[in-house]
Formats: structure tokens, sequence, C-alpha cells
């Protein structure tokens, strides 16, 4: 048995311990040696059934003497439904929600609970600005002339090496380089589907995805969608004859956090081979893992280049720097011609400076930091809302990421509940807006991409008032 | 009468004396001081109107002993005729020939006639890289952030500021910052027109900006187009019931580096917004003018928000950063909402660092020197194009920018003569690629946009004696 697969494993069996209460809040668990001897492992097998564990906030570690299960684990919270969205396609969608949640944008007054980025205190500021002048300075013609349609051979090298972290084996000249994530759906979009097209996606999904997509004339089919694994494969077994293209979000997808199992995200990408439908793969939040390992992709299975797999640095390093890339499989040459008609090239001391950025190190470590803040910080939300939030709230489970799904009470409408919370300067995502059908009216997104501090906790304290004063015969 | 206008005047009647040979090549013009007392006017108005003969390199001036006659006018290489395009729209244009000229861009091994950009050596590569590590400095979080949607300010205030130098008027909040100006074409396409709208543009026409208007499914009429004035407007009037859109490069259009007069944008501003047909302005060449002043730009007779003007810094200062705009006019909303789905907002680093340079006086010298560089530049190649060409060849006249059309005998094809230059690494851009139609097979652009040395000169020979081989009896 591969040894990956052996400590997720063993790690599920304790999990599944918890949840049924054969071991209770407060139990300590097995130490590592007994672990070893137990199973037969490894002290690092061991070890990593450990940070499985404590990554999904499923145990603590107390320093010299072990691991115990979490006092408040997940359990205090239930988990949403499976979304059950209508099986019509849809070609519009609520814009004057979108247009005021994204209107505080940057602004540093308002708590941004709303936004879906690492704030600038969690990213290496300084190392970065240093590699923008080093970029200046190595390129040819400091950078002005034109970059290659194609972009970057050290950005486009360094990706692809990378790519063996996620069961990838892309070579540089698979990549194509673009002026970030949303530029590399949309020109995805163009390439591989056309006006009219029926596409299918997570629900709830990106706002802008959906945008996206109905602006450049697609029909979007909403699909069942588990909070924890991602897309229902039997759902989309059944739209297959109806759908044009697929555009997924695999690994701690936004809003829920889901992550798509290893051997689901196989059986997708031969389905969809085998129908001929492409595959858009929007893999920006990959690297944000909580677990112990990076998830894989579904480009990792693809083997007829019917995978289009975009990402880019917005999630974990630079937002402003707009790099971002496409690997288009067979779509190379569409996806070249696109970039050039419609932009010529990417703007080249960003990409040089994050080309250099991802070649040396520094890149690792700053995620390793990154993910725990992130993971600490989504504990720290989960527990602030068990304790404050009303009675009846559920939440996702994100895996990664950047972003947990809030259900509340069916009484509570988060559009009013924004409008609540904005006078506070709290900014919310309503889950209407990650629809484009009438589902999600009592649920919310919260990122928990910033630095946790006093005002995050006492706007979310804040946050669960305002909800509960919405519920009747409370005044 | 306004002096701008009295200056002209008078300039225009010594071109025309020059040209029906009234003064001869070689003649003496009347001094300054002679030409004040003649025509009743200020020293400085007497100056410009020998500036603008310079400037169409009409006379010479020697220094101590005043202005001459041109030994080499233009008269040696008569122009092209207007157009004559089919009057049915077009979908679908010449591919491979793009293709292969395209791939060459960023080459240094080549003398690339092809690509209508400043060369580095043209510009502040110094000044420019430090104003990109002040901008790391000067950001709020040194540029990691996502910009507002709308776009940096400080460079929206000086293209706003600037907008007085042709006739505009803009305020900074009229102004969304984008990828480039083929970006924000993009942009203005999707925003006025939709798949299956036909638009009028000039023939011949930006390769680019018929690929990316096909490409999104318009139907593409091409316009009669004089090499020096521009769209004709008869022509224009005639198809007004049959188009939806417009799309206009008025000043120094690629290929032809024509210039609409200002009368004529002002009847073309008046005639579109009648029939309710939005139009695209593309000026990313006006700042390059070889005259003593900046063109107008129709935009600046737009009274009823119908004109969606674009520019860029990267015909003029660094192609590579891909820092654009478009005063959108009555489309505002709807390009912020485009921007922002299919891109989020533009790299802040290099929009603050170009807002910056325009700021500080720093880019009008720089301009000046390149307007220089250019305007000697388009003089040799016209020199060395009627001593080296074939007998036969025709070129434009551009009155700014960084291009000449050249047309050859008939039984010149261009696209061989494309095979047998890049042999010898020179490369053209054969006339075939700036239409969807069947024409210019005998034309080809040739860019100046590279600092005048041995190499160029030599190729542009080569060239002239490659093509004299295509001719019949020469063997």
């Amino acid at each position: 048995m591969n040894k990956d697969f052996l400590y997720t494993e063993i790690a599920r069996g304790i999990a599944n311990q918890i949840s049924t209460g054969v071991l209770k809040a407060g139990d300590k668990l097995p130490s590592v040696r007994v672990l070893c001897r137990e199973y037969g492992i490894s002290m690092n097998t061991a070890k990593r059934v450990f940070l499985e564990l404590e990554s999904l906030s499923l145990v603590n570690s107390k320093p010299q003497t072990g691991y115990y299960v979490s006092l408040r684990p997940h359990a205090k919270l239930p988990l949403p439904a499976v979304s059950r969205p209508s099986a019509v396609a849809s070609t519009q969608g609520p814009d004057e929600l979108l247009d005021k949640v994204y209107a505080n944008m940057g602004s540093k007054d308002f708590t941004l609970f709303s936004i879906a980025v690492p704030s600038a205190d969690l990213l290496p500021l300084e190392k970065l600005s240093r590699e923008v002048s080093a970029a200046t300075r190595g390129l040819h013609g400091n950078g002005v002339a034109y970059e290659s349609v194609q972009g970057n051979v050290k950005l486009r090298r360094m990706v692809a090496i990378r790519s063996l972290g996620w069961g990838g084996s892309l070579h540089e000249d698979d990549l194509i380089t673009t002026n970030g994530a949303m530029n590399a759906l949309s020109f995805c979009l163009m390439a591989a589907g056309k006006p009219g097209d029926t596409i299918a996606m997570e629900s709830p999904c990106f706002p802008g995805t959906l945008q996206l997509a109905t602006g450049l004339g697609f029909k979007v089919l909403e699909m069942p969608t588990h909070p924890v694994t991602g897309l229902e494969i039997d759902a989309l077994k059944q739209v297959l004859p109806k759908i044009d293209l697929c555009l997924l979000v695999p690994n701690f997808n936004t809003p829920l956090g889901s992550c798509m199992p290893e051997e689901n995200k196989e059986e997708v990408v031969a389905l969809l081979a085998k129908h001929n439908i492409p595959l858009i793969e929007d893999d920006i939040y990959g690297d944000l893992f909580f677990g112990s390992q990076r998830p894989k992709c579904c480009k990792a299975f693809d083997t007829e280049g019917n995978v289009l797999w975009c990402s880019s640095v917005s999630k974990t390093l630079a937002p402003g720097y707009r790099v971002g890339w496409i690997a288009p499989g067979k779509y190379k040459d569409k996806i070249l011609k696109l970039k050039l008609v419609h932009s010529i090239s990417s703007p080249a001391i960003a990409q040089e400076a994050v080309g250099n950025f991802l070649n040396n190190g520094k890149y690792e470590t700053h995620l390793r930091q990154l993910r725990r803040t992130l993971r600490d910080n989504y504990q720290k939300y989960v527990r602030t809302i068990a304790e404050h939030f009303p009675e009846g709230t559920k939440t996702s489970r994100p895996q990664g990421g950047l972003s947990l799904w809030v259900e509340f009470d069916k009484r509570i409408d988060t559009a009013k509940l924004y409008d609540y919370a904005i006078k506070h300067q709290i900014s919310i995502a309503p889950g209407r807006m990650f629809t484009l059908q009438s589902q999600f009216e009592n649920c919310v997104r919260l990122c928990f991409g910033m630095q946790w501090n006093a005002q995050i906790e006492s706007s979310l304290k804040h946050l669960g008032t305002l909800a509960k004063a919405m519920l009747p015969g409370r005044d």
C-alpha cells in the first residue's frame, strides 16, 4: 500500500472514532510511538497522521504531553446539506448585490470578511519589492519591451517544476502566462466554448466566474455540490449529454472550501474526456492546504490534453501583481492567439519578479507560514461562530483556502444582514451572490485571509449579534 | 482668425508652391523676418510655419543661412491611391501570415521592420526602473493588494490633465485603466457591440484589431481610406444604415500614418452620434506627431458620451508594462463590470510608476526627443527607399507614428518577399495582413521605431534589392 494512502487511512479511522463518540472531547490519543507499534508504521507516517488530524481541527497538541481530541470539535456546528440547484441552466445573475459588495474592495475602514484574498500583512512585501527592483535590472531592456506572447520563461519553468507537487508533469512549454487567473479563465472559456454553450459549475460558485460565463453568453448549469467533497459525480453523469463545457475549482473551492477526493478527480477527468467535454480547472487555492499534503489536481489525470489548468499567485503572494497562467492542453494554440489578440503580452516585470521569487525557496517558506496562519484563523472563526452566532448555524469545513460558508436559520436573509453589518463597517458576502438562482438566501461567505486580531474578533461577534437580532421573538 | 489656424494656412500655401513646382528643390525660402512682414504675423508664428514644413520633410534648415526646399522631397515617391475595399463585411482573415510574422517578436537576431514599437534604446529605461522601485515603496502594501477596479488614481489624473493637449476635458473619474490598449479595445468591443454586429474600420487596418473583432464574432466592414487624410467620410455616410459600430485610429493610423483633419473628425463624431453608432477611438499614436502640434482626438468633439477613447504608453514609453486606459463615455459602467469580471484589476505597480513618470515633466522631455528621432528615421527610410527600391514604388506620408506603408509594382507579391527577406534576418509585415479581403498583396508595412544605424540601412537596401529581383527580366 502506498505510504501517502496509509496515513490518510489511519487518520480517517481515528476521525471516525471521534465523530461517532468513541473518542470524546479532551481524550488523550495514543502516542506517536504507540501508533507506530499498533499499525506497524514508521515514526514519520505516525507524525503525519497527527498532523492530518490537527489540520482538520479534530485534535490539539499539548507540548510535552501529546495529542488530545479537540474540546470544541467541529461537530458542534453541523454541515450544510449538499446543494440542490435547479436543473435549468441560467443566463443572468443578481448584479446589484455584487456591485454593492465589491464597491468596498480595498477600503481600509471596513472589516472585509467579503474579500477572499490574504491581507497585505500576511505577504512578504519587502522581499517582493526587492524582486521587482531586481527584475527591472535583470530583464533585457529593463522590462519595457513586449514579452513573448507565451510569457516569461522563468515563471513558466518554475510553475512547471512545481507541478510535480500536485501530480503534474508539466513542461515550461505547456504553459502560457496571463494577467491573473480571471484572465486565464476568460481565455479558457473563449477557447474551449462559444456563446450559447452550456457550462456546468459547482454550486455555490465564485460570483466572478458566474458573471464571466454569462457575460460571454454561456448558459450556466449549477451542479449539486457537497460541502466537503465538492461536485457530486452522479449529478454530473446525468447532465453529461446536455453540457458543452465544465468549470471546476476542485481544491478548496470558494465559498465552500471543499476538496474533491482524488478518486473523484480521476473519475471526472475520465468521464469528461470520454464525452469530449473540456474541463477548465481553477486551482488558485491549491497551495493553501491545511492538511499535510498538497492535493492533486484534475490535470494530474489528464492524458488527452482535455483539461485547461489555471492558477495564479493572487491568493498566495501578490493579488495586485496580476500574475497567472494556464496549462491549456490541446487548446494551447487557441489560447496563444487569444492572448495575442486581446492583450499582446503580459506585463514583463511582475512575471520576472514572481518567477525569481518562486525559484529560490522563498515561496515555500512563505507558503508554510501562510498556511499555518490561515488554518489558525479558520479555527478561531469556527470557535467564535460556535459561541456567538445564532442557534442552528451550520458551517462548511474547509480543508484549505481562504473562505468559510455559513448557513443560518432559514429566517435570516443575509442580503438584509449585509445592510445591517455594513453600517458597522463590516462587509460580508451574502449567499445569493454565489448562484444565478434563488438559493442560499440564508447563507454567507466569510473569508479568513486577515491576521486575527481584536477588530476581527469583535466584528465577528458583532455579526453574530446582528444575525441573532434577525430571529423573531428577540426584542 | 485663430493663430493656430493661421500658421497651418501659410504652411499649406508654401507646400502647395513646392508641390506645383513654383518652388523647386534647393530653392531658398524667405527668411523668418521677411515672412513676418509679408503676412503681418509674429516671429513665433513665422517660426511655426517653417517647423511645420520641416516636419513634413518639405524643407531643410541650414544653420546660419535659413530654410531650403528639400533636395529629395516626397514628390519623388508618389502616394498610394485611396483604398477601395469590398463593400461586403468579412468575418475571417489570413491567420498563417500573422502567426509567421509575430513569431519573431522580441527576437534580437532580426531586423524587425515588422513590429510597430519604439525599440528599447529609444526609451528612458533607467528612469523608468527607478519609478518602478519607487512605486513599490509608494503604494499602500507595496502594490501587492488589488487596485480599485477603476485603476490607479495618479495615472488617471495625469491622463485627464494631458487630455487638454488634444482638445479634451477629461476628469480622472472619466477614465478606467486597462492592461494596455488592446485590452482597452477588447473591453470596448464587448461593451458597445455584440457578436454578429457589423463594425466599420479603416482599410488597411492593424491586424490585431481585425483579429480581435472577428474573434469576438463581429463582421468587419473595411472602409475606403486616404493615405494622408484617413477615413473617407462620403464612404462612411453611405454605409451608416448597415453598421452597428465604428472603430477608428484617426491619428497616425498604422499602417498608413494618416491623420484625419480636424473638420473630418468633428463631422464623423456628429454623424455617428446622430445615428447612435458608438465610435471606438484608438489614439495610441497621437503623442507621436511630427508636426508642431498634437492633433485633436475625435473625443474632443464628443458631446454625448458616444466616443470610447483608448490609449496607452505602449508606443511611447514602455510596451512591456501593459499600461493603457479608456475614457468610455456613457459605457463607463459596462466597462467597469467587464474589467472586474475579466481581470479583477490592473497590475498596481506599473500603473503607479507610469502615473508618477507622467507627473513630473519627464514624459514631455522624453516625447520631444522620441518624436525628433522618429521623424528623422522616417526621412531616412524614405530617402533610402527612393534610391534603392524598385521603380514604381509608392509610399504613404505619415505625419506621425511609427509606420510607413509601401506599395510596390503589382507584380511584387509581398508574402513571397517576406519569405525571401526572412532568410536574410529581415522581417517585414506583408500588406495582406492588414485586411480580411484580397487586397494589398503588393504592399508592405515598414516600421521605423528603431534607432537608425548601419544594420537598418543595409537591411532596407537589401529589401529593395530583393524586391527588384522579383520583377521580370532582371536575371
